[in-house]
């Protein structure tokens, strides 16, 4: 840490809901204009004509404590009427229209964002309005402004979209590679690499590495930062017991020629991340992780209450 | 008529709720396959990004016997939840956002109609698949598949669409002028010239003359057929008793420099329309009108009954 303030400045790099729970720890943990999200944008998509940020919006609705428990995303109260409306019109054009579902209150928010966006607004501006609609108070930064998408090459069905590899498929069809369309000629969004560079710490929150996090590393400048700022990017794992916890992050690590494993994360993050947050479950990884040249600690991961999440996200900035 | 079948094939050009009333004495009346409604879409406009489409969409909603009886327009058993949503974000860029209120259901044909849109069917098609999903039999054509807007010129707000100054300013604010953007280079919609040529009878509907059947009418070769086939042209008064029913027609005729009168009316239609039904309350307005070489009927207009409207129906396409 570059500080002995017991406020130090925190940038989570965020995918959606591993990340949107681990930042409900830093919540009271240390003040709100200290604690910046910096998050993914590569799952964003246009869909009946609505511009959508599923990691962006999971992050608010998990802040706000407004999340679905039950489903992990979208709004708690959430009715169906115009997605059901939507089926009935069935798919007699164009690609199925159903399968990605919006509920009615989650709609007001997609209304919105592309209402601002075709108003001229850029995403980052949008962004901080939703959040503070929310009652928010840190900061969340999409990584770009601009047009970034995640792409999945499938052994059945070529390259597709992450959305519909994720949701579509539910991420149950072989992944021989993944690219980010737009990322080489993206831009950092306002913020986004001067916070990476000024926070005393980075946290490489446990989100997906191959798809989640790896977005946000491909827009130009941002892996950079990390790469020289190594020392202070500690990043928890998102594989337990050889497992993801929700998500195909297991089976991707594995498809994309790694091993679904604690140890397969630290030598995919080893050039950006230098310590790791493992799961007890892990610790006879440890020793092999460190071999890489990355730090390990060991510590409960799974954030099953309060009190774990808020000692997860201390051990974080604190060690 | 050109006919003596029991059958005639009839085309009714439409705004939305007076037409869409008028169309429900059709049903039962006449077989649905000789039945042809050809709307205006010089109300559609984007908002949200959503391809909205108000007459069309009246139209459906009436003819399935699903419309909100207490609103006029829109969904029985509506709810409200994503503009809820939306009036909470507020209008913090651009222009105010909920002051044209989308119900969930109505949402989802708005998302339905932009997605199949975007995937490159024609509003035609969509709308063809729109009225057989609700289980209407009768062919409804949107007039155009081209980018029509009623714009109006009013004087304290210059130009705005038709739905600033319908919905948003309750159409309370005086108007000077309208035009139709995009008429003169719109193309008429597969079948609509075909059908208004080949039609026993042509039945212009009790909407609103100014905003709702001349955009119909603007759009090239639909007005020269009505000139040609005048004989056979029938409209049905929108103004009783110097009144409209709902809406401005009324102050708009005076507006724009005619009477409110049903003899306005025949005024404002005397070379598209042959013949014009007209309410008791206004018989003494009959010989005037035939002064203009128009020929009146007098009958009951009020199409607050089924006996009514079919009546009133049966009476444009028998007389």
């Amino acid at each position: 840490m570059n500080t002995t303030d017991s406020q130090p400045n925190v940038a989570v790099v965020c995918g959606g809901v591993g990340a949107a729970r681990l930042l409900r720890g830093f919540i009271g943990l240390v003040d709100p204009e200290c604690l910046t999200a910096i998050a993914n944008v590569g799952d964003d998509m246009v869909l009946h004509g609505l511009n959508i940020s599923p990691d962006l919006d999971t992050i608010v609705y998990t802040l706000a404590e407004a999340v679905s428990a039950e489903r992990g995303w979208g709004l708690e109260g959430e009715t169906w009427q115009a997605m059901e409306m939507v089926a009935r019109y069935g798919a007699t054009v164009g690609e199925p229209l159903d399968w990605f579902s919006l509920g009615d209150r989650d709609l007001g928010t997609h209304l919105f964002r592309t209402q601002a966006l075709a108003a001229g607004a850029d995403l980052a501006t949008v962004t901080a309005q939703i959040a503070r609609t929310w009652g928010l108070d840190l900061r969340l930064l999409p990584v770009t402004n601009d047009r970034l998408r995640t792409m999945v090459t499938t052994v059945d069905h070529g390259e597709i979209s992450f959305q519909e590899y994720f949701v579509g498929h539910q991420h149950s069809i072989p992944v021989t590679s993944v690219r980010f369309d737009g990322a080489a000629q993206a831009t950092p969004g306002p913020r986004v690499i001067e916070t990476l560079e000024q926070a005393d710490r980075i946290v490489v929150a446990p989100s997906n590495p191959a798809v989640s996090i790896d977005p946000v590393l491909a827009v130009p400048g941002v892996r950079d930062v990390l790469e020289r700022r190594r020392d202070d990017v500690i990043a928890v794992s998102p594989i337990i017991g050889g497992k993801a916890l929700k998500g195909p992050a297991d089976r991707l690590l594995v498809e994309l020629g790694r091993t679904s494993s604690a140890l397969g994360v630290a030598e995919w993050y080893r050039e950006v991340v230098g310590t790791l947050v493992i799961d007890t479950v892990d610790a006879d990884q440890a020793d092999a992780i460190e071999a890489l040249g990355v730090r390990a600690i060991v510590t409960e991961t799974i954030m099953s209450t309060p009190a774990i999440t808020r000692a997860l996200a201390e051990l974080t900035i604190k060690s």
